[in-house]
């Protein structure tokens, strides 16, 4: 089947790439607002980007139900901080219902139960339950579409510090996938674990020195 | 455990990274030169930005063995144009072989046994055995870093056409996940299926009309 955007009801065609594009890692973003209030909301519209200096990216969307701008968004831009959050399946329903449309004054921290823990280098604080936090200053935000329905942002962050529960993090820097348990996001109320694996090995470069390389 | 990325070999703090924002949509990604040639490489530092205008992103970085530009890179600054293709079980296999470095002059198409299809809008091919391909037009490149080791850009391409296999597009626009049969991106040669999936449901919100929004 052929799709021209034109022709298709925006909402539509974006249920098809949010149902495709997948899975999706999560990024569980704590900011703050200028008066220090706390706020928390997953993402997963979210990666890495490079590693020198080391970036991660997430794109905050127009808020759906009224088109406003959402906390995050609006404190990312006042503060210039963030902390990205990964989240462990048994985190997932405290992430779940920082998911809700709350009004702002609402500390999502204590909505969900969670532990606000300080950061190192930044402001907000980080969920300590959280096996991986990455501490972030905003480098570059970049606006996509016209600020209305269905328009976005790039946010782009350079991670200044990073704390990571010692169970994740085995000999040699490795993560250790089976105490990360991390999720992965589908479309609709739809989630996957990483339990079913496979390994494939990359055959040999053939620029340069020769070795595969696999990290990208 | 506090990790100070300033104080860390930036090829061990990458792999942390690397290692724990997972699982990642894959893109494998065609392009043609200005002389038509045909590239395909897979890319995870990939997804979804908004939807009006419909738009994707992915994240090539400097090329690892000799810090030189990927082909794909070098492909989308000079035509502007690019096709995501993504990738199901059963293409694993042949996406492994395009993540192989090879000299320009090498299609991956052959090189890994797949069909290049032609595109509707675009002038890079499809891969016809893909079950969804987005073609997009470059909207957007930021540099981030220097250019040397480690530094990458952020490519943003509006989704201009899309062609998605029958089987894998239900009623009323709903993607199948048991047809599409998506993998995720982990670290290192592993990879992760979506079959071991979980179901969370959104409180409504306290925000505007009250409906819950799942998709994001």
């Amino acid at each position: 089947m052929e799709i021209n955007p034109q022709d298709t009801p925006s909402n539509l065609f974006y249920k098809v790439i949010v149902g495709s594009v997948v899975p999706r890692p999560i990024a569980w973003v704590s900011t703050v607002n200028p008066a220090g209030q706390p706020n928390l909301a997953p993402f997963s519209f979210f990666n890495v980007v490079c590693s020198q200096p080391p970036t991660l990216l997430f794109c905050p969307g127009v808020r759906g139900t009224d088109e406003g701008d959402k906390d995050t968004y609006v404190n990312v831009m006042a503060t210039g901080e963030f902390v990205v959050n990964l989240v462990s399946e048994e985190l997932a329903e405290a992430m779940n219902k920082t998911a809700t449309e709350l009004p702002s004054e609402v500390n999502e921290f204590e909505y969900a139960g969670l532990t606000a823990e300080a950061s190192t280098v930044v402001r907000p604080p980080r969920v300590a339950e959280s096996p991986v936090a990455f501490e972030c200053k905003v480098s570059e935000v970049i606006t996509v579409g016209d600020g209305g329905r269905g328009s976005g942002w790039v946010v782009l962050g350079e991670v200044v510090h990073m704390r990571v529960h010692d169970a994740v993090l085995g000999e040699d820097y490795r993560v250790e996938l089976d105490a990360l348990k991390p999720i992965g996001r589908l479309s609709g109320p739809h989630y996957s674990r990483v339990s079913d694996r496979f390994d494939l090995f990359r055959e040999d470069s053939q620029i340069g020195g020769g070795k595969a390389s696999h990290d990208r």
